[in-house]
């Protein structure tokens, strides 16, 4: 057995439970979004402000995936969302089996809005898909515009593009081409959206919560 | 064959050519240090700094890893060291096997100091010994001081680490508590030896680059 082999099976048996997922998340009429990023861009951030934004409005619970520690949970917990940690014990992405695990712990029927925070790692978790509706890649403007170049797959398969850390960008504090970075991923993928924010300030915040907002209310196949 | 039997097998392939590199790197009296962080900690703009810093008094080379593109090595080329690029063509992480084919390839000889700019990526490279004399991890503090304890394994097994991008931290423009960054790595890792840079200003380089020299006079196990 050679290493492509090995590495298709791998994949084929994440596939399966991915599959199954689709079919549950279809059936429950949930939607389902992985977000993926390096460590750092801000994902929890973006998430609690997120949940607050849309308090009221959208249920929303979360899939915690880390390598170790729950420190990113505990962050979410404060906001009060249903909450569900994975710990991966150093493996570098999610697997379809672990969510379909998490999927039937949380109260997805009492939710609409189902976020999955994947591993920090802008490469692997972008070969697993986790039967979710649809992949968010965040980039942090300090991590540079030669990222969706650099760092093609994600940006090709993603439906959002959350470009995060605006707020370091008006002083000059970053050295940061967000119009490069744009024609970069679109060059990828013609169809992504993209939203400049700041978790941290909230700017362009409520344009992603619109987004949400609809994509919730009209399924996200529809927009 | 189950997947911890494929994953041993997988690295045990690596640690076969990651010997004969330690073997010959060895032989030849080099240093050879692996760089590892996420995407966009400025691997290749501390790289680009320290060869500058060290102009006609070690001689340094490249062996660039990335997934696409030869973004880097163009920047690492402009200073007129010799660069191999490796391309790993959406692998997460370098090989030993790739380590040793460009290790062929560099003019070893001419040579006092060779650094592998890993792929930026803060998981898997941490499993895959090069052969190296030792990792250096990268934290920018762009992605947050909580980074040690959640990716505990680079920090355990780096020798050195850099903090960059800490120009950010003077007008508070990020929150990134350095004693708690430090405190958490020298709880995994009594020894690691840590400097604060900016490699876009060059505050700390001065640091960094006296003890690059150091590790190449005496060899780095003697420090």
């Amino acid at each position: 057995m050679d290493k492509v082999d090995v590495g298709k099976k791998i994949l084929s048996e994440n596939e399966k439970y991915a599959f199954e997922n689709i079919i549950f998340l279809a059936e429950q009429k949930k939607l389902c979004l992985n977000m993926i990023s390096s460590p750092g861009s801000g994902k929890t951030t973006i998430l609690a402000r997120t949940i607050n934004g849309l308090r009221g409005k959208i249920r929303i619970g979360v899939i915690e995936g880390d390598i170790q520690t729950d420190i990113d949970a505990e962050r979410i917990r404060a906001t009060e969302a249903p909450v569900l940690q994975i710990n991966t014990e150093g493996a570098c992405h999610l697997s379809a089996t672990q969510i379909s695990e998490a999927l039937k712990k949380l109260p997805v029927a009492d939710l609409d809005l189902i976020f999955i925070e994947n591993v920090g790692n802008l490469v692997c978790p972008s070969a697993f898909d986790l039967g979710e509706s649809a992949k968010v890649v965040v980039l942090s403007v300090a991590e540079g515009d030669d990222k969706p170049a650099k760092y093609p797959a994600i940006f090709a398969k993603s439906k959002v593009l959350l470009v995060n850390k605006i707020d370091l960008l008006a002083g000059g504090h970053v050295d940061f081409d967000l119009e490069r970075a744009k024609a970069d991923a679109r060059r990828l993928n013609k169809a992504i959206e993209i939203f400049p924010i700041s978790a941290k300030t909230g700017e362009g915040m409520d344009l992603w919560c619109d987004w949400l907002l609809g994509s919730v209310q009209k399924g996200i196949a529809q927009q």
